[in-house]
Order: structure tokens, then sequence, then C-alpha cells
């Protein structure tokens, strides 16, 4: 195991790592959405912007370093794979969060609160198991908690939009309001789409 | 081919058998929605909910098989991605229907009954096609088949659709009822993607 | 390199040449809905499904040559995914143009003219890199480019909701152009989903 400890091997998994952290600053960002008045959403949207502007940079530099390196610790389409995977969470979370401000909601659907308290778990999940890449190893508890808490996000979804439904009165109002929550349960699904990924590579490599 | 007889290696051809069989059990369920009164709804979607579970716990065993095995009768990671595949058609097969619970939606839109023949003759030729797993072969019938289904399917969806809005005036209505057929139009494209799946290990382990 | 020159061959890159020359046509064809009377859309959405119909052709082509062919320039599956992914973009093309038509919108979206034009431009780069899938060498225009573009249609898609949004007062109508803008922005993906897997391959051979 020795020689994945080379200076490459350990920058594809730190730059694994940069993405993944990137992913717990925008869930944490995230959260500012509930803090600030309607005329803060903005700023919460831009920083969004620039964190997605980020993660885009490391995913380039993983692309890069895979097309320059002779050796990669694992096969080179899935660490391909991996990068676009995760890059898609922070895309989807920054679209979804962009339509809070498009669409001028006003009051904020009740719910958003889990929605996002689960991506930051998610999130954290995440940035947690991307060490673990270099072994392949103990990566059931992430899965587990991945699975869990995608079941609870789906869940949650259900139940907000019943709410909308059930206390609607104005359709234009429940167009956009539902486009947001669903945004966000995409988000919960492209992690659990990273965790897919990262079990097909160590189902591979076992 | 003997050697692909051994008892690991059947295990998994019963193992995609059992998912594809609670997925004909799960189509037949749904047919239950057309006969009962919208109080026997819920019962419906619960016994789908358990299904659900059911495959669950078929694709857990799948993957934990793969993990411990020392031969697979394919990639490890085409064994992954088809258990993957069609636990996703579970999965949207009991969203769709839970929104038929949740919406309260009354009435059920008409054509609601072929999307449910659709599926079930999906289902029925995906459960057929698990057991030429084994061989890779004879499978060019159920890709034709399973095409023309989802053809079928796409062109009932959208006349439904255009139904659904030439009818409409209540917007709110409309926003639940295209809940419902989309959730059931992403279904057929999932069994479509387990189709492009086993093609795509007969294109590889040929 | 040579013998990546045997007829075999040649005629794996010269299927992919012609499906994406179908995509220029579909996307070009898609710009005769600016120019016609409503009465007149009918006759376009039947020329983009008779175009639909010649890519399934021809993607049903390359399946059959990827299954008959001892060798191939690159992994089988790799081969077929591209194929279905080019096929994805034709299809999407397809559905979303009948929306115009099914839903019978009267005055088409500001922005439309937009989203065609960014979608024609996305078939032509994907056109021109097909024949350099036979030596997978500078391909770095072509992703770049491909993602250059998706940017700008994003930017666009979001510009075009929000001005639906705040212009709105039948709901009914909101949902039916939405359908319609998403449908052309999820095409827009797709063709981004095709420079993925050609940057996939391209890694992986390399």
């Amino acid at each position: 195991m020795g020689f994945r400890l080379t200076p490459q091997d350990t920058s594809f998994f730190s730059l694994f790592a940069t993405t993944a952290g990137l992913l717990v600053d925008a869930t944490r960002e995230l959260t500012r959405f509930l803090e600030v008045e309607p005329s803060g959403r903005q700023a919460v949207a831009d920083r969004l912007r620039d964190l997605e502007h980020s993660a885009d940079d490391a995913t380039h530099e993983l692309i890069n370093k895979v097309n320059s390196s002779f050796i990669t610790p694992f096969d080179r389409e899935d660490i391909h794979d991996l990068a676009a995977r995760l890059d898609d969470c922070m895309d989807l979370i920054e679209e979804a969060a962009d339509l809070i401000v498009l669409y001028r909601i006003g009051e904020l659907p009740k719910g958003l609160a889990d929605q996002f308290e689960i991506l930051a778990r998610m999130a954290e999940v995440t940035a947690e198991a991307m060490p673990k890449l270099r072994s392949l190893k103990d990566l059931s508890n992430y899965w587990i908690e991945i699975n869990r808490l995608e079941n609870q996000a789906d869940s949650l979804h259900r139940t907000m939009m019943a709410d909308l439904f059930n206390n609607a009165t104005d359709a234009l109002h429940v167009i956009k309001v539902k486009s947001i929550i669903d945004g966000f349960e995409n988000a919960a699904d492209s992690f659990e789409k990273v965790a897919h990924t990262v079990e097909g590579i160590a189902v591979k490599e076992s």
C-alpha cells in the first residue's frame, strides 16, 4: 500500500477532499437563507455561485491530473466519474438556491431548514469518506448513513409536497416552491449517486 | 459453461430474478388502484412500500454477495450497476404510487390503466430476461420488446398530457396529476435503462 | 495508428458522425418554429420525428456492429454508451419540440430563439468532434466549448424562468411554457453528457 503514498497519488485524494470540503461549505452557506432578510438572499446566492466556481476549478484540476498521470490510484475513468458526480452535487445545490432569489418567493417554505440540515449532514459524511478512498476500506458506514439520510430526505420531501398542496391557493406560488423543494431533493439524490459511485469503485477494486 | 452453475453463481442470478419478480408483483399491485375506492388507496400504497423494502433487501444482499465472492458471473461493477438499476424501477413505481395518496387526487386520470398495463408488461419481460443473464444469449427480443413498450409509454404519456391541459380548469389539479403521470413515465424509462444496462453487459462480455 | 483505418473501424466513426450530423439537422429544423405560422408547427414536429427515427436506425446499426465486430476502436461498452448518449440528445430535442405542438401554446416564449441557437452550436461542435474520436486527440477545445455553451444555456434558462414567472397571469400557461423551456434545457444538458462520455473514453484510453 505504501506506493500509494507518493505525491501524485496523494493529490488525487486531496483534490477529492477539497471538492467535498466545498460541499460542506456550500451546505453551511444554505442555512444563511434562514437567517437573513429577503433582501440579503442575493448575497447568499452569490457566495454559493463562488463556491460552485471553486468546485469547477477543483474538478478541472482533477481531470487534468488524470490525463497527465502515468499512475492513478484507481481506474482513470472512475476518478473522472467520481469527480463529475461530486461536481453535480454542487451544481444542484447552487441551482436550487438560485431559484429562491430568482422566483422572489418571499416566505421560505416550512421544512426547508430540515432539507438544509440533511444536505449538510450528507456533505459532512461525504467529506469524511474521501480519505478512505485511499484504502477503499471502512466505507460501509458511509453508504449506510447516506442511504439513511436519503430516505429521510425523501420522506421529508413528500411531506413538504403534501403540505404545499393542501395549503395551496395560488398555483403560481405552488409551481415556484415545488421547483425549489424538488431542486434540493435532487441535490440529496446526487449525494446518493456519489456514494453509489464510490461503492462501485470499491466493488471493482476489491 | 458448466462452471457457472456453482452455488454462488446461481444465487447472483436468482437474486436478480427475485428483484425482477418483486417488480412484477408491484406492477400488479398498481392495478388495485383502479379497483378500490379512494379510501382503499392507502392500503395499496402501503403494500407497494413493503415491496420496495423487500427489493431493498434483495439489492443489499446482492451487493454484499459481490463484495464477498471471489468469482462473479460478470464484472463486479456491472452486477452492482444492474442491481441499482432494478432498484430504481421499484423506487420510481413506489414514489409515483404514493403521490396518488399524498395528493388526494380523487378521480384517477384517464390513461392510468394503460400506463399500468405497459409497466406490468415491462416488468414481466424484464423478469423473463433475468435467467438469460447466465448465457447472455437470446436477449435481443427482450431489448426490442422493452424498446417497443417504452415508445408506447412515451406516446401514451404525450396523449395524457395533451388531454390534461386541453380539459384543464384547475391549475393545482393539473400540477398534481402531471406529477403522477410523469412519475409513471419515469418508471417506464427506468425499465429501459435496465435493458440498456443488460445490453451493455452483453456487448462487453461478447 | 494505421490499423485503425481498416474498413470496419472507419464505419464506427462514420456512424457516430452520421448521428451527430442528424443532430445538426434537427437543431436547424428547430429554427423553423420561429419562421412558420402556428398552423405550420405540426409539419416541423413531423420532420423532427423523422430525424429521430433516422437517429434510432443509426444507433441500432452501431449496436449491431459492436456485437458482430471482433475488433472495435475502443471498448465495446464505451461505443455502446456513446451511441446511447447521442440518441438521448435527439430524443430530448424531439420531445421538447413536440410539446410546442401538443400544448398549443400560441406565442412562443421570448428566449426560445437563443435556446435554439445554443443547441445548434452544441450540435455543430459535437459533429466536428466525432472524427477526432479516431485519435482521441485535440478534443479539449470541444469540451471547453460545450462547457461554455452549457453554462450559457443554463444562464439563459434561468433568465427565461424568471421572466416567465414575473410576467405570469395564467398558471396553466406557465406550466406548459415551463415544460418546453425545461425540455430544451435538458437537451442542452444531454450534449454535455455526450462530451462527458467522450472525455471518459479519452481518459481511459490515454
